[in-house]
């Protein structure tokens, strides 16, 4: 079975993927919307984890559109739950049987309700699988220790190729004023390889 | 991680396990309510899927009044919620570090909701992780015919260690006539071996 992973370089994307691996024909998806280069931490950190990668391309409307979103929420719930819709949608447009992301039980957002998976699974013929959407947070914690080489620090030190990077520069160019409430400082964490 | 996987001999818990088995220590739990020996075919299921067993002993009250519940309601549903719960307890109070289950995105019964596992998690210094809640009907189907060597047949011939077989003596013994209500001839799967 064929399945392109929605990926960021992130723990969570990365353990979607090793628990997917002995199993299925993966491709891990690095998305960006051409606002930065950003994707490009996404390659490297999937390309470190023994994953073929692969760069796709989202709509920057879509991107404008959350940036204003979040600017006007002054938190980004929303905009990111609106990104992460299209990118599952321009993920299940491309070749693969199945599409999967690193969503977790535990996640505020973004979520994939069974609504939309199967909305998506009927409108383009494809499966979707979220193999953390019934793991704990403890489980991923321990089994993410044992499984991966992960680098964590400051989110503005942590290069990543996640939806955050790209939105930051729209919000800097159209709200700046709001990025601090957007994005405020937090830990971010890169994998680095698997062990 | 160590971790026990509550297991039937069918398909489902079987891919459950066959997800989880690259990134944890899986041990199969084979319930028995003392009722029949029914769980010695989910003993070799395990065994023929090339994983470690072990035997699980249930409270057989909860049976008899899971038992009665499904014969008073006329279907199985709530009983086999009732049991899958106590299942879930009674793993959860043994010696592992998680316990899974092969409960699916698209199942109506049992289910696991997240309240469920956070309160067995919170209560057992346990983790929940259930590998198939966030993946679709087609992809487990496809899965499973590219993982498992599975026998199907009618449920009266096809030999598993699910709760049925345990419930349907209970029926039969003071609930006769409500048997063929709450188990209507289906169609069963057991697994035979991995590809």
């Amino acid at each position: 079975m064929e399945v392109g992973v929605l990926y960021s370089g992130g723990k969570d994307s990365t353990l979607a993927a090793c628990l997917l691996d002995p199993v299925c024909d993966l491709t891990l998806l690095c998305c960006t919307f051409g606002v930065t280069d950003d994707y490009r931490h996404a390659m490297a950190a999937g390309e470190a984890a023994g994953f073929p990668v692969r760069r796709v391309e989202l709509d920057p409307e879509v991107a404008r559109g959350a940036a204003t979103e979040m600017a006007g929420d002054g938190f980004p719930r929303n905009g990111i739950q609106t990104i992460h819709e299209h990118a599952l949608e321009q993920a299940a447009s491309l070749d693969y049987d199945g599409i999967a992301d690193g969503t977790r039980r535990d996640d505020r957002v973004p979520t994939v309700p069974r609504s939309l998976a199967q909305s998506i699974e009927d409108r383009y013929d494809v499966s979707h699988l979220a193999p953390l959407a019934g793991i704990g947070r403890g489980a991923i914690d321990e089994l993410a220790r044992e499984l991966l080489v992960v680098e964590t620090g400051p989110s503005e030190q942590i290069e990543k190729g996640d939806y955050e990077a790209e939105l930051r520069v729209l919000l800097e160019a159209d709200h700046s004023e709001t990025v601090s409430d957007v994005f405020p400082k937090h830990t971010q964490s890169r994998v680095t390889g698997r062990r």
